[in-house]
Order: structure tokens, then sequence, then C-alpha cells
């Protein structure tokens, strides 16, 4: 079963990095006091077809990557690691194979209690290529390179369904339509 | 491009069945008023892994269904039409193929200004087929039929991400990997 290695918050809502926490609680809408914290928020660059600022639904409560998927990035772009606190996620997690191409609306069920529900891909941009950037002065450009190297394995963003807490240990990956049709084999 | 041909609504949050009416102006909430209104809602027997009357997020804001696996129901059912309003749906659209199974997480931008988010399929119930059931007083067991006869034609749940009105008139379906990776072709 796929399991959590470790979490990351920050209180500040100004700052974009995270720094590991020994846990998450979250409520229905996140991380009490994260930036990203909230049913709705402002519309930006991700949402080219809204004006900006435009108050939409969010689907961004929280962060999750792949200690796999960041492996590859690392690789790519030839660095020797990419701390999770540095691109700002929220939950590292091993194990699910693909993890940014988990269908949408898959559940996380995590044994400290929590669920959060898949809201799709995360976009790699510049703003998270520049915290790996700053942990690799000698090196230029990485801010770019990560959104090209990052693309379709810089993990999900996610939406809390359940409020509970979110801790190193298992995690169940449940499929959208297994949950809505349990039992139900479907072609 | 689909087309949305009829928007039903209740004013009273008691009833399940709704009614047509000529436009549905939507917050990030869904339909000020109606009984599915909110960002959360307590869980229930569709949700058999929490305990019944949990506080979660909500994805059923509105409820859609298509002209043309309303059709495919009814003829498995053995009754002249379906009603939209029968079993409670908000929406009633043609032109999308199988509906019931479009990904979650597509969007459905209506010309009238509303951006929708799929979150899933809906389940079919017997409280909807009971609707079904009064409008044909004298065939029995319509409602468990129903049960049967619509999975996976009953159409979808969804939530707004952007307020507006849905109205008749053209709406464009948006799948999730276009959305996240406008220009990006997928493997």
């Amino acid at each position: 079963m796929p399991d959590v290695i470790a979490t990351f918050a920050t209180s500040d809502p100004a700052r974009f990095e995270t720094a590991a926490v020994a846990l998450l609680r979250v409520d229905l809408g996140g991380i009490p006091g994260d930036r990203h914290y909230g049913f709705t928020r402002k519309s930006g660059a991700r949402e080219p077809w809204y004006p900006r600022g435009t108050e939409i639904r969010s689907g961004r409560q929280l962060s999750l990557v792949s200690e796999e998927e960041l492996a590859i990035v690392a690789a790519a772009m030839g660095v020797p690691a990419i701390d999770p606190g540095w691109i700002g996620a929220n939950v590292l997690l091993r194990g699910v194979e693909n993890f940014s191409r988990l269908p949408w609306g898959s559940r996380l069920v995590f044994g400290a209690g929590a669920v959060l529900v898949n809201e799709g891909e995360n976009v790699p941009c510049r703003q998270a290529g520049g915290g790996i950037g700053r942990a690799y002065p000698e090196r230029d450009g990485l801010d770019r390179l990560f959104v090209k190297a990052a693309k379709h394995l810089r993990g999900i963003v996610a939406t809390v369904e359940r409020a509970g807490e979110i801790a190193p240990g298992a995690v169940e990956v449940k499929l959208p339509m297994k949950q809505i049709w349990p039992g139900v084999r479907l072609l």
C-alpha cells in the first residue's frame, strides 16, 4: 500500500515554501492558516480563460507530490534532490504509479483520518522552480528548467472531503468508479 | 456543440422534485435556496464509508441529465418519457455522448456565463425513481426499476466553478487534460 513519507506546511500566508511538520490537521477548507485555505480563491495565470482575480471554486487546497516523480524531475534537472518544501508541497508520498496522472476524483484515504479528493495535475510554475534555484545558487535558470522537467510529474492538487489528520503512514487510493459503484464491475 | 434544453429548480428545500424555470442563477455554493446549496453537506447512504451525518465536502450542488440517456432509461422502464423534474434534475442537455461517463473534472462552460465542474456520475436511487412512479401510478415498482435501468445513465453531479447563469443555449464541454495543458498533446 502507498504511504505518506512526510508532511509540510507554513503558517505564513505570504510564504510559498513549506517546511516539514509532524502532521497536518485539515478541515473542509484545507489547512487552517495556509495561503491556499478556503472553498474559493481568485483566478490567476493558471486560468487564462477567466479575467484575473475572478472569485472561483478552489480545487487547490493542498499540494501532493511523489518521491518517485520528484527523483525523475531532479535527475532531469541535474540536481541531487528536490525538497518538497522548496516547491510548496504539503504531502510527500510514495508507492502510487504515475501519481500525477491519478484520475481526477480519486480519493486519498489517510490512515490518520483525513480524506482528500484529487482535483487534477498540478502545473509546474517558475515560482516553484525558483525555490529549487535558491537551493542551488550555483546553477542558473533552474526555475525555467523546472517548468519543462516537471510536466506531468509535479503531483496533484486536492481538496478535503473529510476533516482529520494527515501523517506519515499508510494511505489508501480509491479510484472514482470503484467508489461510486462499490462491487460493480465496469466494462 | 451540445446545448442546454431546459433548466429546473425548486425554492422549497424540503422538496426533492424540481420544476422548469426560465434560467438558473448560481453562485459558488450552487443554487441559492436549493436543498443542495453549500460547500459542505452531511454524508448519507451514498457514502457508506463515512458515519452517516458526517460533514463532508459537497460535490452535489447541481444535478445534470441528458435527453439521450433519459430516453434510454424510459425505454428500459417501459414508460413514455421521464421528466427531469421528477428525478430532481437541474439541467437537461443534449449532444454529449455517454454523458454520465464524462470524465470527472470536466468543465461545462455555459453560454449564459456559469461554469460547472463535473464531480462524477450520479447514482440512481429509489427516491428519484419514486418521482417517476408518482407520474405513472398505474405501474408498480418503478422506483426500484429506475435504480437498475438508470445505472450509468442518470447523469452527473457538479459544483460551480464560476458564478453566473445557466439557460437554454450552447454549452462547451472541456475535458480536464485539455484544460490543464492547453496546447499540449498528451500521449
